[in-house]
């Protein structure tokens, strides 16, 4: 028996980029969190400490903040510039993966005007992009995380099983409450990135809040479906969407009833639905999930 | 010398309280986080451990549920429901104190059309308030959280001392970034409040961004005095104002210029700022931010 | 009518100060995060935008920084060095608040022997301080933090008034469970600290422990009289105590008592008990707490 | 071009478990998150909507605090009987992930006395499990998490390539800081647990504070062989260590030198080492990482 080094890689997480474009009449602003791992040929640093093969993560923090220097453009285009730079930069890296998460501001109101320079975060959702590049290939996922929404009637649980550990009482009208978090596989690199996302995003919206649900899984797989209907770039869908439980108050207590008015929203636990939905020809997925 | 009991207070924090209201022809729906914390003849229970003078705080969280079983209305008049009720249940409470949080969400878009029962977290901030009633009269608070707001110009810092211990730069351009944790003080308890929450969060969003600053300290202050000058029944404000740096990123290592282009955004340390406006004729603030 | 600035203050908030002593045989760590806040004369800052009496918060962060080279030693003479500097340092400055939270860590075991340099993050609790200091006068808090502690019996709770929206049934056997946040007011600042902190700290866990309790208040009670009880130096004791409830889950739906054995640690919501226990000729607390 | 279901699953996710012993002289406290998920034939839920093969997550939730009713004795044990019995309780059902986080609590001192019933949560990270069962074979993790370690010294950097993204120095001496997330895989499910892992959490940390390193991926290969080597059970071990950056503050421009006294502790970003140490005679992993 002796003792192996496995799969492992290193990077730089979380470098906050703002960026700030003064073109034009009016200030934009792009808000970024950029993780960079990479990987290759790394025994020496892990088995004998020489660090001639590692780019330092001070480095790859410097080469994001630096790349960001004459635009961003689309996420997923800046991380595929990021992850081509890396492996191409030093022999012994022979993949990379680049994480971007792009939180949206919209322009404020001032004096009654559009403003020229101010703005808000805003809800609706943190765009995400992972790509992977391994040399000669890239593997482009799109995403979105920290939208949380609610279905205030339309969907329904009953007909599951009742073991000896079952109480809960079947349901014909339930509130359905989620953070939804979407990640899609695109089969190539030459995509219209910004459209791909404003569709992708709108169909999980509508299929969310247009399908009437006999439970969690069947509206994850109604929004999955909905985004390989709507964006033909798009060959896979992944969605882990917290079941966000509203229990229905007991108010019999003190002589109210309570006609699907009032709710607890609960902590923990909650349900966790996660599925895949794809297309039969997508291509093999390689490394883009890892 | 003797011990003895000083200022003490109890209650039940963050019931997650969400209404659905179903007239008409669209679901709205209200989510709160409600607090509520009593004082009053306590000695006993803290003394000899009798309990005949506690509403225990399950009833109290009873309570907040039942008493939006018919309708919450503005989270202020509901607060004030509550306190009320408090004080006059039971003899030995003589203060009440109830925080609400308001979550804001907005209706979906489904079928291109203004969803019935769908909705999605929004940003914009979480309005708040904090009454107090001590049996005689009442206090009341509205206020604004969680709304980050950020001006890419306009933002100027000089002409501070500089001491031994002096390293800043003097700037005529930097990035002004805030989380806005506003709260205001009303005069009466007669107020239009959904109008007064509207009119001051645009107040504060038109003063944040239509001031040149020379000063986070100035920005608060124009945005404390728009506030009062446009909301004739609020007669205080408070603020409190992170100063999220952005610091301009050194690219010249890598023979690229930076002109206001690519910054990092910190986490921590952060300035902090924290100031009152008020009207020089407002009545005494008594347990109001107490 | 006019409008006018009221109470304000600015300061750097979490400078996170790690010092390495290096002298003797073993290396020693102290991890703090310092928090600086200024009040004094700042009308011009407010109203006009001159910056002249602003000592800038990037020159407090390096003060806190510098102040740590020659060692911090206890945390409360190391906040009172910087308040007293602070309002020294510029006419302008009239009082200083100091706050300070120390991690606790704890020296690993390496070959079997007590390590050199390495070293664990540790339980039990936050040490904390908050100097104040007006140009005359010191005011000097101590504290813990983050320290959750738990009775598996010894706890009732019963003889409270029912009124028409409890629920609760009586108990003479619970969960009690609490994370502890507790402030100290010394009468002056010539104090052996760590003696004090030492004392207090174990005062609190051991009137935790040692008190049958019939509700948390009266355990709040004994914990803060226990310390006043063994620390003569200290005159005042705030506790904010959560209810951090613990329900026993009902099992009998599938055959099963529960003597005490199962229960569900809730997360949302929570009692809050909060006291102070002082000595009745305890100093005015002027700004202590503010 | 068809959309198809792909891999998916449900479960219940932080179910907060807390059992009490009371059998002997002294009670013992165990604080649970118990974490299931359930995959299998269901095609029918997200496609129809029929759930008659759905398991719903609240019987999931039942059973998890039923089956800690007559005692939960090792994590992996518990988690073992839970994943056995889901796959066994439906026909439907074919694999099942448990995933338990043990937090750990000490007994207090209370009357100079071991406590009978007292307890404070203490540091020293948190002790977790996975099992993957799927009808046939069980696979097990074992792991510690949230484990915040430092050297004062002892580490080094230096020899990495420079390209033109480069401006980090070389260092033979700096703060090396991390939080350990490790998880290791046993060859089989007969194993004394408590002693595994408390043999494997003492590698961990003298590995660590053992190792003079020239890179925390050198750190991160000794502390995985160490546990390889102590630990016969086990057969891979996979780390990810933050490497939580410790800056020396330039106190220069105040006269005042740093030899490594006075650091400040960074948040984001942070380097990110992720490694996996196995024998090379290890079986295959089947589910066990999934």
């Amino acid at each position: 028996m002796a003792i192996v080094l496995g799969d492992n890689r290193y990077g730089k997480a979380e470098n906050r980029v703002v960026r700030v474009d003064r073109e034009g009449d009016e200030h934009r602003i792009t808000d970024l969190n950029v993780s960079v791992s990479l990987s290759g040929d790394m025994s020496d640093t892990h088995l004998t400490g020489a660090n001639d093969k590692v780019l330092a993560t001070d480095t790859q923090k410097n080469t994001v903040f630096a790349f960001a220097r004459d635009g961003v453009g689309e996420i997923e285009d800046y991380a595929l510039r990021l992850a081509r730079h890396f492996v191409t930069s030093q022999e012994s890296i022979h993949g990379a993966r680049v994480r971007v998460e792009s939180y949206p501001w919209q322009r404020l109101t001032v004096g009654g005007q559009p403003a020229h320079h101010s703005f808000a975060r805003s809800g609706g959702g943190t765009r995400t992009t992972t790509v992977h590049y391994d040399g000669e290939q890239a593997w482009v996922l799109g995403g979105v995380e920290d939208l949380t929404v609610l279905n205030t009637t339309g969907s329904e649980f009953w007909g599951f099983p009742r073991d000896g550990y079952t109480t809960l009482p079947e349901t014909k009208d339930r509130i359905l409450a989620t953070a939804v978090n979407a990640s899609w596989r695109f089969a190539g690199d030459d995509v219209d990135w910004a459209g791909a996302y404003d569709t992708a995003l709108a169909s999980l919206l509508d299929a969310f809040g247009g399908t009437h649900s006999q439970s969690l899984q069947q509206t994850l797989y109604a929004m999955g479906s909905r985004v390989l209907e709507t964006v033909p770039e798009i060959v896979e869908v992944r969605l882990s969407l917290p079941n966000k439980h509203h229990f229905l108050t007991d108010l019999s207590p003190f002589g109210l009833d309570n006609p699907g008015a009032i709710f607890h929203a609960a902590d923990r636990p909650y349900g966790l639905i996660e599925g895949t939905v794809l297309r039969d020809d997508a291509p093999a997925a390689g490394p883009a999930w890892s």
